[in-house]
């Protein structure tokens, strides 16, 4: 036996027994004839205590022990004379009566507490220490927790978690996908799915009512900024349900993990159309945890022989409360610079500064009066001190430029408050997006989506205009400005899907190859269902406050998809790809 | 709103309450004016009634619904008046006011009912059909509860669910790997997990301490009967912790699992070393529910001119109680026959009968006499009325094919009961395995089995034959003859791991290349750790007495590793390949 207890629960009542503890060397120091060594594991740290007055040589064996080495100590629990306070195991230590040294450890390369040395690349490499240091695990453990209340819940919901197969068929549409080949069907592949979606649906059809899964998805893109090639969902689909149903079972759902993981009661979740939160947000996806909410002023500011303003579809701005006192012409500067980054593309930025003395300014004060300026104010229910941004030019984009000053403003303003989670429903998306450069239509939410009920006429029968103005029955969660998950109301009719294939630019032949499965099923007695799925790495990244979702996978890939502690991907034998018939094609040397 | 109940939960106390319900025409009957309808969900079948008297157009239109489409009715609770008391909804019936037709059906290939009249290729095609069928409908399920008991328990024990990698590199030992070829990184190669063994160990170096996952694993191997290439597989590893504890652990888990799906309380699991298993059953994973152990008798058969006992290593043998006497010379012969095919290769099968009348027959008469006999009964424990079986040849060749015989007579005389369950450990591995063929070890576990404590020394610095005595602490589980899972103490010191590295064969190279993260991991404070994984499928399955697990798994792929529904693997864009660059090899034509 290695341990009797482990190294977080020994407490006054412990005192007197004599207990084994195992750990990692954390700390050391001497101290007046004794060696303090701190045991750490993963539910804690005890001090341990070597007497040099009563073993010497066990002293001197402790005090050589180096840090992260790996030993087992029996002794008695006594109370300590220097209690502390901050530690759950503070008022005891073991006075060591025999000390094994289990395994040794070579210096670690950057050091294990809650602020490491280690830079990214150093603790990706050495994974297996960084996943010693506190944050990151108790993020794993945190994540372990999550996902165990997903599955009460949806279970007592009467949910059935059924595993979807991984080794499936490529479907060209969408993202890239992963392939394996096959080696007992020569020349043929599967794919590694984006997401369960069509078994999903399949088992709706197959009368399962109530699915779920916590499962690993795979997009072969080239990795933006805390993307990853595998990700993992809470994927569910419900038959015989409404949006309303869908909406109000998984807002269950997240009011239930909120509760068991952070202990907060989270009031019901407001509901925006995609149409309201593009007007008052700009974004689909809308940090609600504070307002600034965009105002359009057309009426207000055209025919002035503002030219920029009179040319402009949509001159919208924003009011950011109390900065107008300390928003230098330097920062201003260095706003309107951030603001004209490629990344942003905005041509200028208009301000209105309303003084706390009542005085205005405004970096178009050529063009509008005072009397004007006040109108401004009075629309955006500036008060003294508050300062208004105005931005103009063709409607989408502006609205995406002014979103992003909207979020920078509210960072520097520190309105994005940490442990303030704001919940919020957009709905009715649109059912297809028009590609300008690709001139086809693209499903805003999937192919599998249904328009709303009062819009299925239209969408059988309309003209190529109509289609733009089709709403569907999707949705989307938000927290904190964070798209948490989405999902919709599916077409269970094999005519209307194939209608809505046709007007994805799907051939006939093109459909049936790659959804014929699905399309047959279709045929059998399908329900009516629709589902949801939740970013699962996203939502614990969310809940603990945190941008990025690397640290809540154990395991993750950098952005050349490579895992740098095990050095993968890597070439494989020659052997391997003959049994496979395959062959790398060498890059041409020109 | 779809329904206001589901079809399996209306009782006595709903009368008089109006309902709606969706589901699926499962089965019709016009009776006298009326039109009966068992309508089915996933909950239930609830009879919905059409009185022609009341509403002609709507009975009518209910007497026309083919099977499986789907509908929806609104109506009154009402007594039956003709209860069906093997039905929980069979108290009641729905007066229908309103049916509506949210889907219609095609006549479905095959019966939707629990016996069907579908081959195995129909259901696969149309696999969202067979799920409709109560007995796989009900396999998912279990399925689905099972692993939610198995997630309470290990939590409810401290362990944390960590989801490793799926993108994870080859290791050509072992079976083959899938492969997956990199976009990013070219000529380049992940692969998909045999399983997460290494990364759990890592786990255990991070300090996580208590490891699981319930996880898909790959493997592409030609499918032999009942295998799939991708299974699922209940993982865990543990630090600081020796065998014993281990398998209390997952003895206690298991003990849960049986008891709170099957309501069914087991006793302590006996245990048994490797060594005992193949003596007295000839098998690492005997079904322990009937008895007819091997008995040796190389003692009391040689030296009569027998030659082919005289000659063999061993002669051993079965009692068969109580069936000498209805056992007739052409059963035998049948037996023989079985015995002699390629598969298992007996030369031939040695018989004795006691029968009830005291009278004694055997094959080898002429070589043994009555009194001879009589002294191989008493040796079997033999009364009248039963039959010894006798083999003789090489020790484990022998063992293997008596192995056989005894589970074939087992099975004819009706002694693996469902719904008896017997588990056992077997325990004391032997660590190594010597394959003549390739003139190498292998290891019987996997490479990073630890020997036993007291064989450490001998392993480090012994001959030859000496490791073929070594012995691991590696330990099956096995229920019913079949093997559930398996586990081991792992090797945490990195000498004794390049040790075994050697002895299997790697070159440092290779060890370096395949596993450096794993000896890097080991010299940064390892703790001793070991772990063990349950095929999930497999215990699915055997829990349910059944003895295939294709049928808890919602979409299982053939034998030629081929899922029949969606028609995966297939080929895939050139444009995809040339992404990958990567070429499919065409086969010469010759």
């Amino acid at each position: 036996m290695y341990r009797s207890h482990n190294c977080g629960e020994l407490r006054i009542e412990h005192v007197g027994q004599e207990v084994t503890l195992s750990g990692w060397m954390y700390a050391n120091r001497d101290f007046g004839g004794m060696t303090f060594i701190d045991l750490r594991d993963r539910y804690g740290i005890t001090q341990v205590v070597f007497n040099e007055t009563e073993d010497k040589p066990l002293a001197e064996k402790a005090s050589k022990l180096g840090r992260e080495f790996v030993i087992q100590v029996v002794g008695k629990v006594r109370e300590r004379s220097n209690k502390n306070p901050n530690r759950p195991t503070g008022e005891i230590e073991i006075e060591v009566k025999t000390l094994n040294i289990l395994n040794q450890s070579k210096t670690p390369p950057f050091t294990i507490e809650d602020e490491t040395d280690g830079g990214d690349d150093l603790r990706m490499k050495y994974r297996y220490l960084d996943l010693r240091r506190k944050p990151v695990q108790d993020n794993i453990i945190f994540r372990s927790k999550l996902s165990l209340e997903v599955r009460k819940y949806l279970n007592s919901q009467s949910f059935v978690e059924v595993e979807t197969p991984f080794l499936i068929k490529s479907t060209p549409e969408g993202a890239r996908d992963f392939v394996v080949p096959s080696r007992m069907n020569k020349g043929q592949f599967y794919a590694l799915p984006q997401s369960p979606q069509t078994f999903k649906q399949i088992l709706m059809v197959s009368g399962l009512d109530k699915y779920f899964q916590i499962v690993k998805c795979f997009r072969d893109e080239d990795l933006r900024a805390d993307r990853q090639p595998e990700f993992t969902q809470i994927d569910c689909e419900m038959s015989f349900v409404t949006q309303e149903e869908i909406l109000n079972t998984f807002e269950g759902l997240t009011k239930h993990l909120f509760k068991e993981t952070l202990g907060l009661e989270m009031e019901d979740f407001p509901r925006m159309t995609y149409d309201e939160a593009m007007l008052r947000y700009g974004s689909d996806k809308p940090d609600v945890r504070f307002g600034m909410e965009f105002r359009e002023i057309n009426d207000l500011v055209k025919g002035q022989d503002f030219k920029v303003f009179d040319e402009a579809e949509l001159v919208v701005g924003i009011c950011c409360p109390g900065i107008a006192d300390n928003y230098s012409n330097k920062d201003i500067k260095k706003l309107t610079e951030w603001m004209q980054r490629p990344q942003i593309g905005a041509k200028g930025l208009v301000y209105v500064k309303f003084g706390k003395d009542g005085s205005i300014k405004s970096s178009v004060g050529k063009f509008y009066d005072e009397e004007q300026l006040k109108k401004w104010g009075e629309h955006f229910g500036a008060k003294a001190g508050d300062m208004i941004f105005v931005l103009s030019g063709e409607t989408d984009k502006t609205r995406k430029q002014l979103n992003e000053l909207r979020l920078e403003m509210g960072r520097k303003m520190g309105l994005m408050k940490a442990g303030d989670f704001k919940p919020l429903w957009v709905v009715d998306f649109p059912l297809l997006e028009w590609d300008e450069e690709s001139e086809r239509f693209h499903a805003m939410h999937h192919p599998f989506t249904s328009p709303k009920k009062e819009d299925v006429e239209r969408m059988l029968n309309g003209d190529h205009e109509t289609m733009k103005a089709l709403r569907a029955d999707a949705y989307d969660l938000v927290i904190n400005g964070v798209e948490i998950g989405g999902g919709s109301i599916r077409i269970h009719d094999r005519a209307l899907q194939s209608r809505n294939f046709d007007l994805l630019g799907f051939t006939k032949e093109e459909a049936e190859a790659q959804f014929g499965f699905l399309l047959s099923a279709f045929e059998y007695g399908a329900p009516p269902h629709g589902g949801i799925a939740f970013g699962f790495d996203r939502l614990c990244s969310v809940m603990n406050n945190q941008n990025s979702i690397r640290d809540f996978i154990a395991f993750p890939k950098n952005n050349q998809g490579r895992d740098m502690m095990i050095d993968a991907p890597s070439p494989i034998d020659d052997e391997q790809l003959t049994e496979l018939s395959i062959d790398v094609v060498k890059e041409e040397v020109v």
